[in-house]
């Protein structure tokens, strides 16, 4: 039985893949893994039934047989793990793509949601324009080390990897804010993830259900 | 031969153990491994000696002979996949320990720190107290999910794992600010962490590092 993941019903990114079932849904397409979907309302998001899987009532879920698991890093390690595609096979290799994962989601990923959560929620307030150096200095600074430690090559460790694909969704959330611009190789980098057929796989699948739910 | 972290020579907590290096030094405990130490001033993380183990000028750092990792979270995943004490043996228990490592780091410590930072850097600003409540906000709502979920039993998931190492770990930072005292259960939670053996160990070594250099 193939295992099922949630989604967002009505996904407010319109369909932009920014969500974090489009993670997941990239790491079973690069591992040629068949899933089903379940769409949720944010109300249903807070339901115990949703609770029960992620008590932080977030998507997106994974379930396979017993098994249920939440947070898209570990589902993403958990496929990993099990599957060849995202991870290298010789052992101190895979610590290191492992430890970009965890980059991506403990030191890049924070300062950039900042930034976003303050544009969607701070946008009106009287101090909005006074603390936006102090966001952005926070996200150029990692997008600047990131930058010099990638440089010419394609992929942050040898091949394409688990944390890459993290890193490159996480990325993707600065997409329009101009700061990733500054930094013309992680703008090929992020180019070289979303030009996998994987993730296109991954982001049509997505955009499907924001285009069946505005219809 | 052992393997060796990287810690701050001058921790900004004063010895209080908030500093990462305390989870990597509280993992390297419960599973029993010897370690070296290398002290690094702030100057120092920011050289290139330092950027090319951590290409974020962080610390901790594990190097273990060829091996070069950074990231807490990654350091321990690596330390539990190779002894025990840190995660079950069984497969679905042991990716849903995971889970809650990933949880700890992505979900619950981001808010966190986000409160913290603003308490020190933005506590002089005109907009300062006007921005707590919507901050104390989020964090609370972190923690009443996770005080559901944790209930009345002792870890999150079956025995201690490293899903509750990181989450005490992160739970820590809130130390005098209140909010974690709202619920009994998560100060229970935290008090058994800080008294496994392991923990205190891990403490104190921080602690003598701290003491050093004060006197």
């Amino acid at each position: 039985m193939d295992p099922t993941i949630t989604a967002f019903q009505h996904s407010p990114d319109r369909g932009r893949g920014l969500a974090r079932d489009m993670r997941v849904r990239w790491a079973l397409e690069e591992t040629g893994q068949a899933y089903d979907v379940r769409l949720l309302s944010f109300a249903e998001m807070k339901q115990p039934a949703h609770l029960a899987l992620n008590p932080f009532g977030q998507i997106p879920t994974y379930e396979e047989g017993d098994l249920t698991l939440f947070e898209s890093g570990a589902i993403i390690l958990h496929l990993a793990q099990r599957h060849p595609g995202l991870l290298p096979a010789q052992a101190d290799a895979r610590a290191r793509a492992i430890s970009w994962m965890f980059a991506a989601l403990n030191t890049m990923e924070p300062p950039i949601v900042e930034f976003g959560m303050a544009k969607l929620f701070e946008r009106d307030k009287p101090w909005f324009e006074q603390r936006q150096p102090m966001l952005e200095d926070r996200v150029r600074t990692r997008l600047g080390q990131l930058s010099a430690r990638l440089g010419d090559a394609d992929w942050l460790d040898g091949a394409f990897s688990a944390g890459d694909l993290l890193m490159v969704t996480v990325l993707r959330r600065l997409d329009g804010h101009g700061m990733l611009e500054e930094h013309p190789n992680l703008v090929a980098y992020v180019a070289r993830g979303e030009g996998r057929p994987a993730y296109q796989r991954a982001f049509a699948a997505q955009l499907a259900v924001f285009a069946a739910g505005a219809t």
